[in-house]
């Protein structure tokens, strides 16, 4: 499968990472998270060059995950903003700063406190049933394959388990 | 900044991408969560080469996200097992999948479908407070940078806001 194939696939996850499957977008989407919307903002704090930059925000735009908007005239001067779509990547953002504050700054104050605005708590988001409202984890959830009368093909998926060891 | 840098930087999403943005390990990832465990078995899948494969099976391993096992002996054959610091990514691989859902399969059955085990409905997982249990998003949640007493130098990131647009 060449990258280029990625976004037609018939996977969710294929898709969304063909978006998302790059370092960079990664760290600018958290970046977007925490306000950054400027070009040179953005180089400042990545330290990444022009070209790149340019490349990776074509790429998130054309994906439609951010927008350009006008802030000054005369010149005229853009910012990028986030869409709906690209707020909705909150979750994965979320989840990848959850994980790394775990994992890399164990026992440590991690550096980004993220405070629930509704209760006023210092949270790291959690994983939920919207059914139940039990947390949920890999050991909790099962996939399996969408039925083949669903409308698109099936995937080369068993009923599978998320794995247990 | 170079990518060798990303796992030393003292931020929580610049060490999660030095192992997960990254567009094949995201789909074995999603393979693992399935329950795959075997070099052929991903291949197969995924359609990626033996060299790229064992690339990123290899930094998987380094990152202590997956563990290679025996499962046969003579000839000795190992497959790859997540460990617990892998299985903690579960809400990353979930973030995608039901973002991907959204946005690509609009109105159709999704191409994997999850089953909340304990409660036994079909879901897709949301991000909540674990204090408050209020579902969390974008605009409800506020970041802001560690206090410099915390024992480890402050970012170069002053008090954001989540942007509302």
């Amino acid at each position: 499968m060449k990258w280029e194939d990625l976004s037609e696939q018939q996977c969710s996850v294929a898709r969304s990472s063909a978006v998302l499957g790059d370092r960079w977008s990664l760290l600018l989407l958290s970046d977007f998270f925490l306000g950054v919307r400027r070009f040179d903002d953005f180089q400042r704090r990545l330290g990444l060059s022009r070209t790149t930059l340019t490349n990776r925000l074509k790429l998130l735009e054309d994906h439609e995950v951010v927008k350009r908007a006008v802030y000054q005239h005369q010149p005229t001067r853009y910012e990028y903003r986030l869409t709906a779509k690209g707020r909705d990547l909150f979750p994965v953002i979320s989840a990848l700063l959850t994980w790394g504050d775990k994992y890399y700054f164990e026992g440590l104050t991690p550096p980004i406190i993220r405070q629930h605005q509704t209760c006023g708590h210092d949270i790291q988001p959690v994983l939920s049933c919207p059914v139940c409202h039990e947390a949920v984890d890999a050991r909790s959830m099962r996939g399996r394959e969408r039925p083949a009368s669903a409308g698109l093909p099936p995937l080369e998926r068993g009923p599978v388990k998320y794995p247990s060891n």
